[in-house]
This record gives C-alpha cells, structure tokens and sequence, in this order.
C-alpha cells in the first residue's frame, strides 16, 4: 500500500439527468438526478483506493457547496487537504436520454485568488511529505496560469515527489517543462503540447525521448480502444484492450492513470502494469461509472489485454 | 406584523443555467449555473418577509442537499422547522437560451415515510400556536396522500388557525374538504378541482357560494394578465394589473398569495387588500425573480391596478 496524493485543481460536480426524451423549450419531467462529486483527480484518487491505498485529496473546492465533496471523503476515507475558496464548485450537467444521446451543459468554475494559490502551496508543504507519488489532474480554474502550474508541479518535486500529471492545452505545455515524472496525454493533446506530429510509434518514440530529456521518466499516451503506448527509458511497450461493450467512457483515463502507478509504485514488471492498468481502464468502460467493483472481471479482463514491444518502424 | 407559518411539502432546488444556445447531443458551455432555494411555500414566505412579518417555514426537506436552503432562512431571518427527510430534496433545472427559449427538466423529490408525516404533524402542534396564518403551498411529495393532506389541514384549523392553501388537482380537491380559510387556484385548477365550468363570474361566484357553504372564507382566482377575482361572503370584486412588460411569470402566484395575505391580516379594507396584492403579483412578473425591492415602483404599480365590483352577469 502506498501513500497518494491527488490534486484537482478544478473539480466539478456532475448533475447527471436520465429522462426519455429532452424536448427543448418544454417542461421535461426526469426519471432522476444524481449528483456526484466529480474531477479528475478525485477519479483517480477512487480507483487508487480501490487498489489499497491510502489516500490524500487536495485542491481548490467552493466552500458553498462541498457537501458532496466531503460525504465522498468521508465514505472513503481520504485525508481532506482542500483548500476552500469563495463561490459554488462548477456543476457539470449530462442530460442522458433513452436513446443514448448525452447533452452536457458545463458551468465556469470559481475564481481562484492568488491568496487561494498561495495557501495551497503553503498547505503542501505540510502536507506532501510522506507520500509516495502526487497526481495532479484534471484542467485549471479561473484566475490560475499555466504558469503557477509549472511552479506547483516544480515545487512538488523538490519536496522529493513522484509526480503525475494529466493535463492538456497550455497546462500541460506549461506542466512539462517542470519535468513531472509521468504524463498520461492521448495523442492529440501530446501534439498540441510538444507542437509535433506524434501519430506513429516512432514519431512516439522521438517525442518521448525529447521528454525523457526533460526529465519525463514515463510517457503513457492513450488511445481509446487502439490501446496504450508507454514509453520510459528501456521501455516501450503497447497494450491493446481486449473488445468490450461500451457504456460509458467516463473515468477510463482515470482508471488508466491510476492503474499505471499502481503498478509502478510496487515495481511490477512493465508488463504486468501496463496490461493491469489497461483492464482497469476497459473495466470503467463497462460501466457507468467506474471502479473495480469485481475482481474476478478484472482478472479475466486482465488475460484479454494484449502486451508486446514496439519496435521502431 | 404579524406571525405566519409557511407550509412546502415537497421544495425544490431551482437550478438554472443560462448560455447562448443549447445543443441537444453536443457538450454546452454556459455562463453561470445559479442555485437557490425555492417551493411555493418558500418563496410566499420571502414576499411576506419583504412585506414586514415574521416567518416560520416547515415542510419535508431531504438531509442530502440542505444547505441552500438553511442558507436562505439564516439570511431572512426564517425559523426553520423543516422536517429533514433521507435523500435529496428534488432538483428543478430551468435551461434559459439568449433567445429567450427556457427548458424545464423537472426531477422526482425524496419519497416521505409514513413517520416523516408524523413527525412533521407532532412538529406543528409544537410551534404552530401563536401563528397567526398558516399557508400550505406546493404539490405533494412521493409518499404524502391528498387525505393525509385534508387531515393536516383539520388538524390546522383545529389548532385555530387560518389556513391558506394554495395547491391543485386532487391535493386541491381532498384539501377543499377540510375547509381552509383561503384558497388561491387559477381557472383551471378551480374547474378541475370542483368538475364544474367556472369561466365566467357568474359561474365563478356560484362556485364560491358552494365553497363559503363548505367553510372557505376567501376564493381568490387569478386569471394572469386579465386580473383577479376575489369572492368572499358579501365581496366579489375584480382587479385589473396594469400592463407591464413579462420577464418571467416565476413567483407571481406566490406574490399574489403573500399580498392577499398581508392584507387580510391588517384587516385593510377590500378594495386596499387586493390592489397591493395585485400590484406586488405584478411587480414579480418584470422581474428575473420575485419580491419586492422597489417601495416606490409598488406604489406606482398599485395605482395602475383598476378595482371594481363583479356583479352578476
């Protein structure tokens, strides 16, 4: 078991609608609504208990409504290192309707002050020792850069953290250069961030080399059902998922996340953490929501994942 | 001043969320999401609150989500005598366009135990006396039967109260048997609670001759734009609104109801009771909200309102 630390910068909480059919500019009756805690981080702090952690949640989150947030917490026991900061956390709306078809309406989050920045950093300092790893995830609020970014990233690293960063955009582009020890981007956001075609494995393979140069020890690139590539000095393997239905992709990246560290914080074989984390990932596409709520579909997920070397071509 | 109890059996949580256009199937950002505390019984009690009384506000609220509320009482100075209820009090999400289109989705509230209800009654007999009016607003929530309200409503009068109920359908229909002092329906919940036509005064003030006989003191029927008429034994008198531009109808049934209220318990003479009543229900409709901010747009309201007799036709 090890000791995590997730940060979410942005956490949002998701109002998800079902009713039959939306008729806009009507009065819709809904079957239910179901509110939920929601945000990267908080994702992958979930599925990171689920494998036997021990957890620390961190962040900014409104101090009007963190209800949520703290029944979540509590339930399952993670450490709560929020900072509060005026305003509603954003409410993310999904409107499901019986045909499948998903409408989201997402809100602005609160803005987020320096003073607000500052005392997550101080709080940090506190609180960071001791852990294994910290994953920051998820996008930035209102009022922070991607440059604070790069110097909370910074800053984590010097307190002696394994640090995980999945971002996208001027974060991510920004987050780099702090040199985190992993990044989990899909292909698009890896080249909008490093401004170069990166579609082919070799292409890959450059690209994280340049990475590795930079001090990015783990490059793990997702691809939806295509699988995962991951690249880290001596490393480079791809995963292809075995075929599942799908019922939501919603915490797939997380669980991916998740899974990868997991692996690396127990110094499995590359092997067997990348098709863990791969399973992990299929298993949250399985569902609605995600988590592994059956080890036994883990374990035979887990044989269905395909794992071999990429060679450069 | 005087000391009046607000009844919302089942409160809603208004959610709404403005943006430019909604995109059935796409991911919509809006502007704001804006939450507050709402139910007929709640928003009769804010007008009353503007207009000088002193309020106690009770109902059924589930424990999951009760901040909103508990944050509005604190503000207005409400005793909060709300039965809390396992689950999350119902959230109503209104979608408003830039084009003025409004999407409604409305969603199921917690269902109430058979020992909530008795809770809620023990807690009634506890506060209500030294109330001078109770008003019973809103739908019923899942669980709460029309007879259970009819026998609340005795169980008020017994407590020698007036009561005030503004609700429809068959809630309306079993409330009715109970007497109350006052009802405030529209034409067609009045004609659906009473299976009889009640289109015009003539019928309207048979109607109300009916109901006098069975205990109902005051029938207020509000008719929208084209006014309201108000049958009392030895009144019937009719109130023309002055026109006014709609930004939106919310809480102006409310604001009816409060004024009625208000001026009954003064003892204003008939006329004065119904032209501010018209009037504040006026005021709610140029605004986005409800409520009266504007001491000196009331007065100028109140003078547009046209009062006259309704004689048989």
């Amino acid at each position: 078991m090890a000791r995590i630390l997730t940060l979410t910068l942005n956490p949002a909480l998701d109002l998800t609608v079902r009713l039959a059919h939306l008729e806009p500019g009507e009065v819709n009756r809904s079957e239910a609504l179901l509110s939920h805690a929601a945000g990267k981080g908080v994702n992958v702090a979930q599925v990171l208990a689920d494998l036997g952690h021990q957890l620390t949640v961190s962040g900014f989150l409104g101090e009007d409504n963190p209800q949520a947030f703290e029944a979540l917490f509590a339930q399952r026991g993670f450490t709560d290192a929020f900072i509060r900061v005026p305003g509603e956390t954003r409410s993310n709306i999904k409107i499901a309707e019986q045909d499948g078809r998903v409408t989201d309406i997402n809100a602005p989050g609160p803005l987020v002050s320096a003073q607000a920045q500052q005392a997550l950093l101080d709080r940090l300092v506190a609180i960071a020792p001791g852990h294994d790893a910290v994953v920051v995830a998820g996008s930035l609020p209102r009022g922070v850069s991607p440059q604070w970014l790069q110097g909370l990233l910074e800053h984590l690293k010097n307190l002696g953290l394994n640090v995980a960063l999945d971002t996208s955009g001027e974060a991510l582009r920004a987050g780099l250069k702090a040199g985190p020890w992993l990044i989990k981007p899909n292909t698009e956001e890896l080249a909008e961030a490093l401004d170069c075609a990166v579609d082919s494995p070799a292409q890959q393979a450059q690209a994280a080399e340049r990475l590795h140069a930079q001090g990015v020890e783990h490059v793990v690139i997702s691809q939806g059902a295509e699988g995962v590539n991951w690249f880290s000095p001596g490393t480079a393997l791809h995963a292809t998922p075995p075929k599942v239905r799908v019922a939501s992709t919603v915490g797939a990246g997380d669980s991916l996340l998740a899974g990868m560290l997991h692996g690396l914080l127990r110094f499995d074989v590359p092997d067997t953490t990348l098709r863990r984390a791969t399973a992990i990932a299929a298993m949250a596409v399985t569902q609605i929501g995600f988590g592994i709520s059956d080890d036994a579909q883990l374990e035979s997920l887990q044989s269905g994942v395909h794992v071999r070397a990429l060679t450069e071509q």
